[in-house]
């Protein structure tokens, strides 16, 4: 095998690290996966990441590795990708102004690179995805919460102070529900994973009869993936729920067309496995909300990395800091 | 007077055609204004157009102008700035599909650059304004309708196909007030200068008394300008009125905070001389409704250019184009 760079990334996550290493032309050579380990706390979720680290480059002799050319670490915010501090992490106690770029370049020594998750699954998207070949792409996130990224002519979008595309928090509804962020109306409050099961808990409570109640046998074990999985077998109320769902989406992706008139809109998380059962609602309600001239022509589309997305991204992340890609 | 190169900048508004020579530098030598004649037809704004354009050209000698670098013009929507096509113009009957950029060329025999208007009021800001030295610069005009541009590192955001930053049809409301592109809940709809006329006029028609109705002799004469000075004269009334608008721009503006993390947003219109009783409220509802990190160091600030904001606009344009700025 010939000698060759490779790039490692991270997908720092709540509960899972996934580690890639993958060649320049985005070829995946090795992949790592391990729990994060974050109810062990910050120092423990830190030498996991070393562990997984060093894992993929003891295969550097094996693969002809001539050169590491830095490590990318896709991580939720709030985060400073400058600086590269994570200010606060959910799931980890005491992660407070965690600077892991300088504590990993300390024990690696390889230049390391932060991003935002979704901006790295956005910058993954448009490397090897759904996104490549277009200059302006859009990538939201639809899980816990929604996140979103954007690629604009190769490069992420991220503002004066690297804290912009929080599209989860566009209000959709003034005055309306109220949103983790404190604010009333927010798309995540109304199209989240979280939001859709909250939705569906709340209807079969009230004693309509679904098969999403035969699905389980525990209405606090109900996921999002349930509902989309029920209404692909067309049960009439999870029906009902991904068509609201769509409304409150279409809304907001209708927004970010008058916005930003992006090629393509890249949707992520496990609901898009429904495909046409989510995506038929929300390219319908997405065109009644936005202009002819920003409908044309865009498209809608599912992720196309799946599980590796954030480590994809991760890689990307190194090349486009040192300006290769 | 030392020779000097030199730009027109032409303001092609549905009533007035507002132009301007200026320098290189951004300084105003010669400006020239005339009705856009809209009611006789297409053909006769063209000869307005080309009219301004030759007064302000007569002044090439006495002000040692050794070139003219080209004619900016900011219009309206919908138009096509690649091709140099607009599209139509609500005031101007029969104009539809004008290729107004080769009919100047042929008769002027100089590059001629067309831009949207909102974008070139960005530009101009950016250039000579309240933007001058940021990096991330949003700007809104709430007029009739409201309008959106932005300068991302001193280049206009456009979009893949030119039509973006159509930032007064952000849906805020979702199935809320009927907007005139025929979605439903857009800001336009609740914050535009023909909002507040509406919202004035349906609460005044209640039969609540105001200094308003003291203002003016027929409710029909009504303008936004009447309900912001009543405001500022604390009026009960209309203080209301502008709290309510103030409400829905602080919810879209504060969207605009979480999406882009601008460095400013310029406020741009009739309604922005009431100062602080518009942006005091503005303020407020945007800090509600927007995250800390995207709050914090963002300036909210008037437009700076005035009555002259689309002129400099496209004169800056013409600069943007020919990669001068």
């Amino acid at each position: 095998m010939s000698s060759s760079q490779a790039i490692i990334g991270i997908d720092l996550g709540a509960t899972n690290i996934k580690s890639l290493l993958m060649d320049k032309e985005g070829k995946i050579l090795v992949s790592d996966k391990r729990p994060s380990l974050g109810n062990e706390g910050k120092e423990k979720v830190i030498s996991q990441i070393i562990s997984s680290i060093k894992t993929l480059q003891k295969e550097e002799v094996k693969l002809g590795i001539s050169q590491f050319l830095g490590i990318g670490i896709g991580s939720p915010g709030p985060l400073n990708v400058e600086e590269g501090i994570i200010y606060q992490s959910p799931n980890i106690p005491g992660w407070q102004n965690v600077p892991l770029v300088r504590i990993l370049e300390g024990k690696i020594h390889l230049p390391v690179f932060l991003e935002n998750d979704a901006n790295a699954a956005a910058l993954g998207e448009w490397w090897k995805g759904a996104g490549k070949g277009f200059s302006y792409i859009l990538l939201l996130t639809l899980g816990t919460g929604i996140g979103g990224g954007a690629i604009i002519n190769g490069k992420v979008y991220r503002g004066a102070r690297g804290c912009g595309m929080e599209l989860g928090h566009m209000i959709i509804k003034e005055g309306g529900m109220i949103c983790g962020c404190g604010a009333r109306g927010c798309l995540e409050a109304y199209a989240s994973a979280t939001a859709v099961v909250k939705r569906a808990k709340a209807i079969i409570k009230q004693g309509h009869k679904s098969y999403l109640s035969q699905l389980i046998k525990d209405m606090d074990d109900l996921t999002c993936e349930d509902v989309f999985k029920a209404a692909s077998k067309k049960d009439e109320l999870a029906l009902l729920i991904v068509e609201e769902t769509a409304r409150y989406l279409g809304t907001g992706i209708g927004n970010l067309l008058n916005i930003f008139n992006p090629d393509v809109v890249i949707l992520a998380g496990g609901m898009v496995k429904a495909k046409e059962v989510l995506f038929n609602p929300v390219e319908k309600y997405t065109r009644l909300n936005c202009l002819k001239s920003c409908w044309e022509m865009v498209k809608i589309v599912p992720a196309k990395l799946g599980e590796n997305s954030g480590a994809v991204g991760a890689c990307a992340t190194v090349l486009e800091r040192k300006g290769i890609i």
